[in-house]
């Protein structure tokens, strides 16, 4: 029996023409695996027939929708995760389900080898392979764009010789990739970082300068899940979905970045999130109103970690389950609403109401009711500010 | 001669009450010092003469606004500086500057004590005490409204029996502090923390959801100072102003949100600051062409830090001086340009340039010129992954 | 019914007389408890009648050895708690579990109060009080030697007038504080921190500058769990003690620092504690041998805040539950024998073997049987050191 | 004219026989660089002559232990920097220097290609070759170890074929590393990590078992900086060199670890480090006597950054250089003296004073004297522990 691998499979180009290019070098059967994280586009059925049609010996396509959401984005969400102060980690979260279903169908198809589609200057080639070696450290791993030096012009010669079912003609002036949890857009006129995106550059999202009346509403949490919008019980799934839409109509959800990859190099990027930021900028706030001040201080940093880590590939990490470990913990009780009014390019928070919510109107309030017992300040600061004041003594009579 | 207490003075019934309070409850004489920090409002010398009617022996306007500008608020903008991600430490600058110019005050005219005006629930009780300690171990400090238990009932009856020349019957619905960093809204309805702000609360920015043309700019830094905007050279002050002036008409830098006060309560603030916030974002973005990774992960380790420990009340403190000496630092290639566009709100970078920047367009584009070695991935990726690899191998060997 | 207040009885003099100042002072009855946690020393039960005979209505022993070695000392092993890089935090450790005790006890004997014997200037009141607020915030705190000014002389003086059952004439030059997991040792001539500490000072360990020979032991760790010593099956307790008597016959865990309090002040502590010196070394270097890489590097940043945490009395507290979720994850496979040698003041690690090792020798060696791939160096050191390749690029421009 | 290539030479069998093979193979004219960074054993004009006689066109002895004590030593002295809280980063601390000496040395004579003789799967090719990209990233690096899979017996038969003068026969059974600061031995019979480490491993220092008498000696610090050793002024490298003997003697500083190393594995190292131990030991002392508490807090996390970043080859980055901002700032009042005994393996502090001490034995001390209020503690204790309470508060209705 011949030896397999498993392609991870877009439907485009670069991977069809892959799947008897490995054929033809290596003499392996192809697996192709395509995985559904709500990217949209084409018909995932279609793309399933093409593999086929491209050689594949088998061709399969996994619902990860739900799971995606759930098991990847949640947790992204519960680390409020933007890398950068920004990212909400878009790509960085999909490979890894990616993977696990590369994994699996390996192990079910008796395959031998993985391959991917990525280049070698990108940080999706580390999330690929790093997963691999996690999941599954005896499958090889084999990636011919990057070892084997493929161009775009070798793969349209590729498939034009062999009449192969694709499109060459529509290619896009970007490098994209999507899922439900957001989208990004490189390369291109982007290239050059003087140079302001132009509208079509973008697809979840509508102009956020277009004059149109806002949306507002309220999403509830149950332990850092959002379960409800407008007092309607959603999936995770769902959440992200609906915000997709209406904070994308509201053009919710843009950014325009430098960043910096793991290979060592920065580049320019475009995303579009209306989902995730939205629920980002909720979740943060209802937060604010039910995480006490030394734990939330603390998060940040475990959060600030858990961006970089997801974002350098090592989502199946040990360190990545033990932070996972802190975050689950402090969700306990992240529940209640939180208001949003989404307009003009921006989720804004007008309310929040939880029944564990950390917020006391009695010591808060100025007015009556004040039940807050100012003799105690003055000790406090006292204390608070002796370290201080010890070493400001011991400088003046150092300096004098 | 009598004792001498120098008064943080701001013109207003409870520190005008304050000078006769003070005077008639210790016998001292009472020197009130107003400090300019850009709030804007009413004349400092009309202030000025107002302490002198209520019973002032002397009465010192301090115009702080460049200094303001260039040691709090520009420091400020180094360090990227958002307490909690999203407050860019409004009145926590302001608090230190006020100490500075009390403390040289009580030396100048001779006073052993000085008084605020500040509550027992607030953080600026620690920030005027703790700095004042820190400047000078020695001088004793007295808190009337906290100590005393003043209110403002106390406070209009005591003012209409001795006729002060204050009005006391335009009292806002809210407890506001401002200066050309921004401006705090508190108290009012807004302790109901489901209630939205509404647009009566703001006042250095127009309404973001009206209608209007976007305005778009230009600034320059030069090693992490904003010298130019549009190509006119500005100093820190003017840059400050113009971008109040020009973002605030655009509706940016509003924040709503639930805030951990140092004294251990949550309270709900509503906050203004369009400069700020279209300076740190651009600040931001530049660094993110100019700053080498891993500098750039650690410096938000230490901009976190220094955000809480500003917020803490510990501006003048060791801690603070060496987080100082680490960001000056990270700011020698801050230089070069961020293009913004001001709308509806937001504030968005569009373009970027810098002759110091780390973006290499031949090792991130992937036309042509590209200068990357993509040979050199596979045995990174091998590497980096290898410590996970290991690890997963352990434990499924462990679990089987 | 008279109210009731419960007393942290230690049986020495303060609390004795505190129990019957307690009394006419305030009317209320006292409930003497004393909570074991292995500080040796007087019998429990001579203890409990001597509160008895002082007055108490109620004298209870807890015998919470177990409960403190396996729910406060475990804990701190597993995330090697060393305050300032040295302190084992004896004390702090056993604060929280005489609060659980005294909160218990005031339930069950309906008292509205809980009094401890701390001064104003330790760490004790905060770790007695913000815990006591913590488990039970209705409760109301008592602190006579701090909120009445005792002292000393007054108790004596006070004991002799009633001819309580104390011998006031066995004053120890320090005050000391001891327990299973250490000793704490300060005041007298340690106050001048020139001096060095005498042998008069110590009692767990004997002097390591006297000749004697080695011990040599193996500890066996289950998940982070001390099981057995030399192959003899313990609990958490009898591995402390044991290490206790060994390590300390060879004079390890002696510790002389000049300490950060939280109160703001800097004070000179001596401790002892060899079984909690030993079992963290052992635990440390197992974990070398069983946690990878970026978890052991993040798990010292949770560790020192871990550390700070409880110093400075937040036991109870939500940040500390997330840690220790953090910490209990990282646990799992840190499971393992390591040989010690005991001798002349030093517990050294001489070797460690586990199953669950992610120590490779076939990856380590440079004999035969090496299966590290080489070739993957170069690429992973190019791609490691590129951004700072591109930084000297740029500065080097730019300087000239 | 040809090409020429600097080697870092050694005087060893490897380079000894590289100068040869590099010239043969790449036609290139080899220039020997050896740098003396205090590794003691061979006079430095032996090896001079050798590599001349082996066929280099050059032969380079640099002088570089002033420099390597004063500028590579003393900051990791001033970071107190122990990687994985033990190893006092002695390799990792040469190496930059020795970089720094052969990118010299190659512009100097002209050379457009550095060589090593590291392997590849140690941490010291990472340190060479981003150290030479940072400093120089024009030149070009040949490994011929790691890239040409060179062996121990590949080289003895070269030398053997050529006549070359190097003595084959007396390999070391481990591999060793020396300078100064202390010493590094791998491999042999270490590499089962359950074996002990026996005496004969040990050059730096006495057997720590054997009787002795101690030794008590008192280091003066002037701005973090070692100025006198018992009262005599010293230089930086000879304050190491007077420690590295005296606590040497004593057998002080041995350390025995599994380390993380940078290229994924993890390996075993024994480390002999007197001098530097005694000195770190001393230095953190002084730092708890005269640094503040939060500075010292914020200090531990910039020093664990900073030794990984070291570790990890990267001491010519832009992040170093912003921590060595940060630690030359806290140094500033680390001036006094500290009294260390070193007997039997440990480095003991007895005594500290300094005249920048933040002790203060009048708010410490419980004698007569006693300056701190402690009234004002009750305060602080109820602020401090407020937001645990708020927390527990709503944890028990929840819960209830």
């Amino acid at each position: 029996m011949s030896e397999r691998v498993v392609l991870a499979y877009s439907g485009g180009l670069d991977t069809s023409v892959g799947i008897g290019w490995i054929a033809e070098e290596t003499g392996a059967e192809v697996v192709a695996v395509a995985v559904d994280v709500g990217q949209g586009g084409e018909d995932m059925d279609v793309i399933r027939k093409r593999a086929l049609e491209c050689g594949a010996v088998e061709a399969v396509v996994a619902d990860a929708r739900d799971e995606f959401a759930e098991q990847y984005c949640l947790p992204a969400l519960q680390a409020n995760a933007l890398y950068m102060d920004r990212y909400p980690l878009v790509s960085a979260l999909s490979r890894p389900v990616i993977v696990k279903h590369l994994v699996e169908a390996a192990k079910y198809h008796g395959a031998t080898t993985v391959s991917h589609g990525c280049t070698g200057k990108g940080n999706d080639q580390v999330r690929f392979e790093v997963g691999i070696g996690a999941l599954a450290p005896d499958l090889k791993v084999v990636a011919p764009v990057r070892d084997f030096a493929w161009t775009r012009e070798k793969a349209i010669a590729w498939a034009e010789e062999r009449d192969l079912p694709i499109d060459v003609s529509k290619k896009s002036p970007y490098s994209i990739d999507q899922n439900v949890w957001g989208r990004a857009v490189e390369t291109g006129f982007l290239e050059d970082i003087w140079n302001a995106p132009i509208e079509d550059v973008y697809s979840y999202t509508a102009n956020p300068a277009e004059p149109r009346d806002p949306d507002e509403l309220v999403i509830t949490f149950d332990r850092g899940v959002p379960v409800a919008i407008d007092g309607e019980t959603v999936t995770v799934l769902q959440a992200i979905q609906e915000l997709n839409r209406r904070a994308g109509a509201q053009g919710v959800g843009r950014l325009d970045i430098v960043e910096d990859r793991l290979v060592g190099i920065k580049s320019r990027e475009v995303y579009e999130a209306p989902g995730a930021i939205a629920l980002i900028t909720a979740h943060q706030e209802l937060e604010n109103v039910t995480v006490e001040r030394d734990l939330a201080r603390f998060k940040r940093t475990v959060e600030q970690r858990w961006g970089e880590l997801v974002y350098d590939g090592l989502w199946f990490s040990p360190l990545k389950d033990s932070l996972d470990a802190f975050i689950a913990s402090t969700q306990q009780h992240v529940s209640g609403d939180v208001r949003l009014t989404l307009h003009a390019g921006r989720a804004v928070v007008t309310g929040r109401r939880s029944e564990q919510s950390l917020y006391d109107f009695n010591l808060a309030t100025y007015d009556e009711g004040d039940t807050f017992d100012q003799s105690l300040a003055k000790g406090f600061v006292q204390l608070w500010g002796l370290p201080s004041k010890i070493a400001a003594k011991r400088d003046q009579a150092f300096h004098h």
